[in-house]
C-alpha cells in the first residue's frame, strides 16, 4: 500500500537493479512511478502498486524526487537529456555506476537546468536493497541529501560523502576494485583447487574466515600507509615474493593460468627492487601512482 | 618454565616466522631447542628457557620431532640433505612454504631416510602464531599427526587434510592467493582515493565491512561453482564489464595505474565474449584452468 504522507518517488530504469530499487520504495509506502526503455519489466511492480508510465517525460513529471538506475552515464544522458525543460525544481538521484568526472559533468548539467543533483554509488547486490546492509554512497547537494534523507534511506543506509558530486562514484570505484581483487583471488584458489578436484564447497569455510582475518587487517596496514611507517619485519616483502613464485610455479603445473596474479608479482618485484630494505605495503601503493612502465 | 612431561621439541629457522614458533612452544612449557644460520636471532628465545643448538645435527638430535621453518626448499634441502642419518625415528614437520611437489619430494626423501613427515601451511602472521586463529594446515603422515596432535596445537589450530603431503601446500598458496587477491584490490583502491588526498584510515571503516559482506557471497558462488549454475541475472557479467571499465577510466584520469586490474578485465571479457548469455562466474573459473593464450 502506498501511503501519501510519503514522498513520491520516480525510478528510471527497471534493470536488476531498478526493480529491487522501486520494490523497496513500493515496500516502504511511497507513491512510486517507474519508466524503462523496453517494456516487460514493470508488471511485477505495477502489482505491487507502482504507476508506469508511458515516457520518461511522464515519469519525471509524476515526482519531486527522480532516481536513475541504467546502465552507463551514456544512457543517463540519452534519456535526460532531451527532458532538460522538465527537470527544475526536482532532485536528480543517478544511481548509475560511472566515473567522477562523469558525475561532475551530470552535476553540471543538472545545475544548468535548475534541479538538485546526488550522485550515488550502491554498493550491494539487489536483493540487499532495503536493508541496512545495503550501503548506499551519496555526494552532490548536502541541501537535497537532508531533505531526502529518509526517503533515500528506505534503500539500506544511506551515507552522503562530500559536496563535490564525483566523490560517491571515487568511493564506489575503489570499492569496487577492492571487490574484484578479492574475486580474482578466490577465482585463482578455486582453480587451483579444482586441478585436484577439491569441490570449492570444501574450500569456502576455510577461505571465508582466513579472508575475514586478512581483511581485518586492513585498518593497520592503511595506517602504515597514512604515516609512511617504515618497513615490517613481521612479513618481509622478500619472504612474499618467495611465496609468490610459489604461488606461480605450483599453478602452472596445476594447469592454471596465472595471468590474475603476474601483476601483483611484478609490483612486488619492483618495490624489492626499489628499496634496499626490501620495500613495505606504502611503498606498493606509491608505486602505483607513478607509470608503471617508467618505475620497472 | 619448561616441564618434562611435553614432548621435546625443536626449531630449525629463526626468522620472523620461526621466532614466533619456538616463542609458543617455550609459551606451553615444551623443552625447545633452536638452531639458526647466522647468530643473533636467538638470544631472547635463551632468555626464555630455549637450548640454542651449536650445530643442525645436534638440533636434530636433540628432540623427536623436529619443525623447520626457513626461507624456502632449497635452504630446507640445504640444512637437512647433509644431516639424512640423522632424522630416523622422528617426525620432520616442515612449515616452510613451498609449492605441492616440493613437499611430496621431501616426503619421499623424509621416508626413504625413516623419518616421519608432515607439511604443513601456516595461514597467521607470526603475532597470531599461539593463538586459535592461527590455522596451520598439515598433510602427510596421519599418524605423526595423531601422536603430535597436541604439541602442534600449541602453535593454533592444527588442521590435517590428507594423506598427500602435497595438499597443505595446494591449500596453503590456494589461500594466499586469494590474500594476495585481495590486498592487491585494496592497494588499487587506496591509490585512487590517495589520488584526491583521502586518508587510507578514513577508508578503511568503509572497506573492512563492504569486503566481510562480499567476502560473505564466497559460499553461494562456490556452490554455483560446483555445480555449474547457470547465468545470474542479478548482477550480469555485461553490466560488470561497463563498471569495471569506470575504474580502469576513473583510475587513469586519477594517475593510477591499471597494472593490478587489467587482467581481471580481459577475463571478463573474454567470458562475455564465449557466452551468448554473458557468462557467469563459473565459466571465469573455467577460463582459469585453459591456456589463456589460446582461449582468446
Ligand atoms: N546489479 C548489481 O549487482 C548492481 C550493484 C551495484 C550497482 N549496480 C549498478 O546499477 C546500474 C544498473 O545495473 P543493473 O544490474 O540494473 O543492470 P541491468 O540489469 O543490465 O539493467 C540495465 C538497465 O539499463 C537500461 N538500458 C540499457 N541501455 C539503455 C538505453 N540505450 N536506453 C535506455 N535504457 C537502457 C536497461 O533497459 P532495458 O530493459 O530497456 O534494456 C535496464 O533498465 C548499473 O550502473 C550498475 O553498475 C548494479
Ligand atoms: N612471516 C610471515 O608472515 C609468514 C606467514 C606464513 C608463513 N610464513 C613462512 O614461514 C617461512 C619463514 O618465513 P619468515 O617470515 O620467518 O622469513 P624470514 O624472517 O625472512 O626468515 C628466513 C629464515 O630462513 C633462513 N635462511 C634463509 N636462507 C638460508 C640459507 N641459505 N641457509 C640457512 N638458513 C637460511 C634465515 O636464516 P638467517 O637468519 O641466517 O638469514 C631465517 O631463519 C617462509 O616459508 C614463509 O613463507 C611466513
Amino acid at each position: 500500500m502506498t501511503d501519501d504522507n510519503r514522498t513520491p518517488v520516480t525510478v528510471i530504469g527497471l534493470g536488476a537493479m531498478g526493480r529491487s530499487l522501486a520494490g523497496a520504495f513500493l515496500d516502504s509506502g511511497h507513491p512510486t512511478t517507474v519508466w524503462n526503455r523496453s517494456a516487460g519489466r514493470s508488471e511485477e511492480l505495477a502489482g505491487r502498486g507502482a504507476t508506469v508510465a508511458a515516457t520518461a517525460a511522464e515519469a519525471i513529471a509524476a515526482s519531486p524526487i527522480v532516481v536513475i538506475c541504467v546502465l552507463d552515464y551514456d544512457v543517463v544522458h540519452e534519456i535526460l537529456d532531451p527532458l532538460s525543460g522538465s527537470v527544475a525544481g526536482r532532485t536528480l538521484v543517478n544511481l548509475t555506476n560511472g566515473t567522477p568526472r562523469q558525475a561532475r559533468e551530470t552535476a553540471g548539467w543538472a545545475a544548468d537546468h535548475g534541479a538538485d543533483y546526488l550522485d550515488g554509488g550502491i554498493m550491494a547486490v539487489p536483493m540487499m536493497i532495503g536493508r541496512p546492509e545495503a550501503l548506499v554512497l551519496y555526494s552532490g547537494s548536502a541541501g537535497a541529501f537532508d531533505v531526502h534523507r529518509s526517503t533515500l534511506g528506505t534503500l539500506g543506509t544511506a551515507r552522503y560523502l562530500h559536496a563535490d558530486a564525483g566523490q560517491a562514484s571515487l568511493y564506489d570505484l575503489a570499492l569496487l576494485a577492492a571487490m574484484y581483487g578479492m574475486f580474482g583471488g578466490f577465482y585463482h584458489a578455486a582453480a587451483m583447487l579444482g586441478s585436484e578436484k577439491v569441490p570449492s564447497a570444501e574450500f569456502a569455510p576455510l577461505v571465508v574466515p582466513w579472508l575475514n582475518a586478512m581483511v581485518g587487517t586492513l585498518p593497520v596496514i592503511a595506517e602504515a600507509m597514512d604515516s609512511g611507517a617504515g618497513a615490517d619485519d613481521d612479513s618481509n616483502l622478500r619472504m612474499q615474493l618467495v611465496s609468490f613464485a610459489n604461488i606461480l610455479t605450483a599453478s602452472r603445473e596445476q594447469g592454471v593460468s596465472t595471468e590474475l596474479l603476474e601483476p601483483m608479482r611484478a609490483l612486488l618485484d619492483r618495490a624489492v627492487t626499489a628499496h634496499r630494505d626490501g620495500g613495505d605495503v606504502p611503498n606498493l601503493v606509491e608505486l602505483l601512482r607513478a607509470d608503471p612502465t617508467s618505475a620497472g
